[in-house]
């Protein structure tokens, strides 16, 4: 099969078809997406070097699987399942896991993959599969909710719109709450607000404007100081930014307000799923273009640009 | 009266005794204590020059007070009570407060201080006056329990055996989890053991063990990365430091382990003096010396040695 390497720099590479173990599904990908976690890997984050890619729907082929035949989308984290956090229900934090397309697991920039069928879950009919592939990133938008009683009375800044930023904004919708979404970015804000985002330019936040609750999904070093500059004291800062570099941050005016940090990340797909599948979140206005995969390089050129929001591949003839 | 000064430099002066308005206390100090606060005030924390000063215990001396005659502590934030965050329960944190001996509030190094009635918590008849001097670091020591909830299941880490670590060992002894408290200085641990806290040399600490929860008290910037280094994906981190400097932090390691940072700050008197009045707390062998009130410079130099608890300070005759 064909794939898409990282070692260094991106390559198409035909590489054997990966076989299943026991209790392991081989899955033919339908649709893949590129996240801004691929691009930070191929600046070097995570070290990972291997066929790229995480976010999928696919069929599973095997007929030694339960699953045989059905459309799935898949958790990406694989653990041992025995370790101390395994055991204290926290799976997607395994030190001893792999990560598809990240850490150790062969990645969905290819023809097929193979993930414990503990790790797939059945796509609902009705769901399209350029919809099915958003159920990763939406489950990590939906970990913040997982993780901090959100209030349908709070005030709440969601500071980056972004991919990722305008999941989380249609999450933060369906709550009630009273949010607004802001970016530098003009298209980006012209494209939230047609998605029924309460979204605004940076620039129309008043300096001494705060909320209860504040998001940091900027993918920027300097979002965290932006955000705790407009966060009440004793609010709440929910950290989704990732990337390469470490930033310095006035640990008093943590202390003094009473702020809590909270990082999130991987979310649950089940729950992604269902506000997909009753169409309670629509990331079709995400998507910016869809790729053959024999154009997956030309699809990362595009994924990089300022404008672009989901770039999908797609997969097989 | 006689009052310690700071005006970039510490000096006694002479200094018209404060005068109360209606409803406010005027309080002869008894004992005063030095917090690691007025350390960093007189490095230049906060930018606050007067009178020093905020842990004391006094006796109510104006007939026009319902406190008359009474022994007091007093809580030490002066809040509007009409802005939003007084109206949401976050006294503490009024933009518009004053705050005793650090902002805008001359402090209790000096013979009177004057506060509003409803800072006042009157002290048990069975309390030493030396014990109740802490009442307001032990507040701050319960906050931790006002904002998290420890699981007397769980395990921390309590970084630092100062004086602040000191009360905050205590009452996670009381809470029944398998704490332990790091120092790297020899005496202090010694100190801490001798108090029945389960104290450790820091290079005891195994580079791979961690805890669920843990809490910087180390006083240093620092501390923050030390304490990430031993937490528990998911777990929380209670930073009790307040210093002049900022710190880098790698804040990948935030997201990926979904850590929580919470500032803590100031607590709840009447929790405190509970605590210290049925000797759950005791503080007294945290004192490292008491001296009058003429000698405070000789205090503060004694405050700033490394092996240094807490000093007292007694006023009056």
């Amino acid at each position: 099969m064909k794939a898409l390497v990282f070692d260094g720099s991106l390559k198409i590479q035909e590489t054997p078809i990966p076989q299943p173990k026991e209790h392991e599904a081989l899955i033919k990908i339908l649709f893949s997406s590129i996240c801004n976690t691929d691009l930070e890997i191929i600046k070097g984050y995570m070290g990972f070097t291997g066929i790229l890619g995480h976010e999928f729907v696919g069929e599973v082929v095997n007929r030694s699987s339960d699953f045989y035949g059905k459309t799935v989308v898949g958790e990406i984290n694989c653990p041992c399942g025995t370790c101390y956090l395994c055991k204290t229900g926290r799976k997607t934090h395994c030190p001893n896991r792999t990560v598809l397309g990240i850490q150790g697991h062969p990645g969905v920039f290819a023809g097929y993959i193979v993930l414990p069928e503990e790790n797939l879950k059945i796509v609902p009919g009705n769901l399209p599969l350029t919809s099915a592939v958003f159920t990763e990133p939406l489950a990590a938008a939906i970990e913040i909710f997982e993780q901090v009683q959100i209030k349908p009375s709070q005030h709440v800044f969601i500071f980056g719109a972004g991919k990722l930023g305008l999941l989380i904004s249609q999450v933060f919708r369906l709550n009630g709450c009273d949010y607004t979404t802001f970016d530098t970015h003009g298209p980006k804000i012209k494209k939230a607000i047609e998605t029924g985002i309460h979204a605004k330019e940076l620039s129309a936040l008043g300096e001494s404007e705060k909320a209860e609750i504040c998001i940091d999904c900027t993918g920027n070093p300097a979002g965290i100081n932006l955000a705790l500059a407009h966060l009440y004291p004793r609010g709440k800062l929910i950290l989704k930014t990732t990337v390469a570099q470490s930033e310095k941050i006035d640990l008093n005016q943590i202390v003094i307000h009473e702020f809590e940090l909270i990082g999130s990340r991987c979310g649950v797909f089940e729950s992604a799923l269902r506000l997909l599948s009753q169409e309670l979140v629509n990331p079709q206005p995400l998507i910016t273009a869809i790729f053959p995969f024999d154009d997956i390089l030309q699809a990362f050129h595009t994924a990089m640009q300022p404008d672009s929001l989901k770039i999908l591949i797609r997969h097989g003839s």
